[in-house]
């Protein structure tokens, strides 16, 4: 990482100030979207997982995620080093391109918590709070923080030495959270009920928020991962979109052919699937290729949702479906549709690149994939034997916000509809604390 | 269109790019600003409506949309000619003014998508939902489309030739949303049990949700339209704050004298009257013309909203009550309150223009009106006789939701307080879907 | 205030524009924070508090407020002069700093509307809302306006003549806020039940995305107080982030350590009473001081929410013990943790400044606490004695959203588990209303 005595350019921070807020606001909207399709008895405890994440991916990358991701390769391309241990030799006047370094920090930091977020959707309402708790700071310094070295970090292999193309994250986020989500989801085992109980989301009005709120930050995590202010910014922002919109028709339309019905939980699962896709690939490829990329998450996506059922894992809220293989589309459809007038130079199959692009594409993919699913079944698997990872199975029952968190998320009570609440749980608002 | 390459500024792109995420968020919170209006069975419709708005509307207006509307004239200030359909001839290297070209396409972009998601709230509840898909796209190129070269086009006769002006859309958004939005309210007839039934809004902390997204994502909109991050967009943003402060105000106002009662529907309603009408004029007019133009709004649409009664036009949502009356009252009164500060030339009748300003906006606001309500009226018959544009009596009853979409809002069964549904609906998430 | 002929920076209005729009979206968020905190009986007066005070504090700031506290110095630093009534004087072509001064007033303004509105949290459920639209105003005039003067008005005697520092409003935000908060609540006495009801938040996860859309917004609060986009903006952005996750934790760890759950409500009450800790200190501390900050206040405000039921004042959704306590401990916190690379030049006790910066903080947070407490006495005493300022007891007993605004917040009639309403109770937009 260079910290030249360069000054900053206002316009570039402005815009990355702004794109920062957008990525963190993502994460709620993460925890809304994944908040409504769960049932009722453990919403709160989906959204918490999201929260938490906030806060203990925050710490990590303090304390030590930073530097070993952008700190000066410590070799091989593999991780980073120890300069920057506790953010140390970086103060207010540090520049990182043409932005405050504090805020290219701030802004890289952002990715690795919805990374860490995203991964609840594979086990919820069976996980215990308090693993949750250990796994996550864990995760992200064993899983998140290398292949991010690997793509973004001085020196990565991914992007410097193999010449494999990952704009905003096709790899260290998508990839990486849906094969880790894939790898929990099989520590943990599948829900009581699973292939037999109904287990329509609660609230679909959340989850189109939540979609919607994700949406939104998307464009600051897409176009600001141009660093910049600037004409590739525009370019990403505009694939983004479109990507999000054909990912959207390309899942309802064949939700129409296959089921005759086409559902708002496919609308919104097929905007974030296109917007997966777009990910990696916004910054390199045409606009016709956003179109596309979008449009062929979408409908694969429609079917990827459905291998659970067959292969028997237990993603509950389709982290595998969606992100894994939406993630692993967008990030090899670079290598078809990449154009020179985006990349500076690399060219995809159908704009004369031959399979060249393709080739470093499928290694990044398979490497990427392979590790975190390996890295996180061992890292989940002794949590496992040793805190133990799976709730109680009188605490999935009940459900996690009753028992875990001692609150309900709904208490319509003095208008009649309200389900009768132990009078014992009373949040801290209205309880007498006899310890303070 | 200027194609010239000169350099975009990273200040005014920052803030374009940062406008237009918030523009785009304006369609989802509308979606829950009309959804928490609706009953409880069409919720689901009526957000599906906004969303799959943004992405017909995005795939129009990237083939054809942007280049007939901000192409070089194709003759007498009607329309744009076709030199950039599928976008072609515009990179990331293209500049419009000080910002990317593709980001001024986009922003504009956000301003067809959102035009589109107003109309649906005059038909909610009863339309069919594949006519939508039909409509959309049609309406945008032919209604939308049209206007908005009108208005913004290069040699646009409105802006150009009349010399009306419109800063931010009182033409081609609320106009033409509201006359479109009456035309196809006619088309469809009213709902069943409109006048009789009371038709509640299902939840109200939803609308107002909606409606803190909405002006949020308006300050994109109206300050966004000074295409940089100037005088100019900040005069914007504070008259439209303003306007806003007094279109609540005006609204519950006149609530408190005539029923009694100041309602969050009012206050919801009334904020956004002031914003539409302060949407053309936001800059051109002093401050003290923002808040007369948003107390103004604010007053008479409270009235407004209730002349469908009289006058038998079921418009469920008050599109026309807030968007073409709000629309026409900021598009007239910048003939009052222009001031020379502000537009560089023009003035209004309050600081010595005379009438001259109010003539040309007069002739404006009934040439839009009625070309909208004319054209959408011709679209939506062609659809009904051919398609059939209105939901059967069955699915009316039962709620769009069940019937059209397979799903339920809410369900709360394992607390107890659900409402039971059949066990056929399972959305994808919970669905074994044999044909994958 | 400085009027010269300066020309802004396009970078930095871009990053202020971005910020005022997402400090005013704080507000609608509180409103939802604090909407889903009370029962379902009194949502929807709780969320008009909120949307009133947006209206109200913008009137009387751009007729008054804005000279009051940024206007030259009337004597003594105490308040502002008369020469931008009005706004008066100030134009689309004024800057202030870097920045338009329009924009400059509008983001100051969105300060003032979300004090008011914080201060609505400690009556909920119980206060007349006639007094409240006579309250704010008086309030905003005689308690915002003076301390904002005196902390950022040019010659203000905190800043500029005590020496204390307060970056983004601990003092005129916070603090007056918590202690305006105090003063209300015991003029208006507790609710009807307090301390022997259930008064359980009746909706979870709308708390939830009330925080989340606070802390979204809060990047706007206190990243746009550098009032530009560079190094400092970046710093106290991330020292928010960093402070609001140490509140969470902080606040979790107590809440298990003390009562065997963590609680969403109080992950969402810890991340708030961090970032209201650094709201003053985000501009002075080392990331260093900001975790600490966040965890400190996280953990204490834990218990101080507590306080009321043993000292009997019914602040009911905590105003006091996240406002009041989080703003002393972040203010004070400066004299200990302030570094010279973000002061240029005041050094808190860990870094060599020794006692002097503390107690500067110290007269700061007394004067001011105590200045709003009597002052909002006053005020809430002089209405309650003319207009009466609590809400009767049928009303509060029956609910203010029905009573009041003649509205409930929810109707899921048609799908049957709704609570049936008086078929009289029917807002505008199904309404026949005969006067219109």
């Amino acid at each position: 990482m260079s910290l030249a005595a360069a000054s900053a350019d206002t316009g570039d921070t402005a815009w990355l100030l702004a794109a920062t807020a957008l990525v963190l606001l993502m994460t709620p909207g993460l925890a809304l979207f994944y908040g409504g399709m769960v049932r009722t008895k453990s919403v709160l405890n989906m959204l918490m997982m999201s929260f938490v994440s906030i806060a203990l991916v925050t710490v990590v990358w303090l304390a030590a995620g930073f530097s070993l991701t952008f700190g000066e390769d410590a070799g091989g391309g593999l991780i980073g080093g120890l300069d920057h241990i506790g953010m140390s030799g970086i103060g207010p006047d540090s520049v990182q391109g043409t932005v405050p370094t504090l805020l290219f920090a701030t802004f890289q930091l952002t990715f690795a918590i919805i990374t860490a977020a995203l991964v609840s959707g594979a086990v919820a309402d069976r996980a215990k709070f308090g693993a949750w708790l250990v796994f996550v700071p864990v995760w992200a310094l064993l899983v998140y923080v290398p292949v991010a070295h690997w793509v973004w970090g001085p020196g990565g292999w991914i992007l410097e030495k193999l010449g494999a193309l990952d704009f905003a994250g096709g790899l260290p986020v998508e990839i990486v959270s849906g094969a880790s989500g894939l790898a929990l989801c099989l520590v943990l085992g599948p829900r009581m009920g699973f292939k037999k109980d109904s287990m329509r989301p609660h609230n679909l009005p959340m989850v189109m928020l939540g979609a919607g709120l994700l949406w939104f930050g998307w464009f600051g995590f897409n176009a600001g991962s141009a660093l910049g202010a600037n004409g590739l910014a525009a370019a990403a922002f505009l694939n983004t979109l479109a990507a999000g919109c054909t990912g959207l028709l390309g899942w309802l339309f064949v939700e129409q052919k296959r089921d005759g019905h086409p559902t708002t939980l496919g609308a919104a699962s097929g905007a974030v699937a296109g917007l997966v896709a777009i990910t990696p690939s916004c910054g390199s490829v045409s606009l016709l290729g956003a179109l596309v990329v979008g449009l062929t998450a979408g409908a694969v996506c429609s079917y990827a949702v459905s291998w659970k059922f067959k292969l028997n894992y237990d993603d509950s809220l389709d982290v595998v479906g969606v992100h894994l293989v939406g993630g692993v589309i967008g990030t090899l459809l670079i290598g078809v549709f990449a154009v020179d007038s985006m990349t500076g130079g690399a060219e995809g199959l159908l704009y004369g690149g031959g399979l060249a692009q393709l080739g470093k594409q499928v290694v990044a993919v398979v490497v990427v994939a392979v590790y975190a699913f390996a890295v996180t079944y061992g890292i989940g698997k002794l949590i496992d034997v040793t805190l133990g990872f799976r709730a109680s199975e009188e605490q999935e029952q009940t459900g996690l916000d009753l028992t875990v968190h001692a609150e309900t998320a709904y208490d319509h009570g003095v208008l009649g509809h309200g389900a009768p609440v132990s009078s014992s749980v009373v949040p801290h608002a209205q309880k007498v604390t006899p310890q303070a």
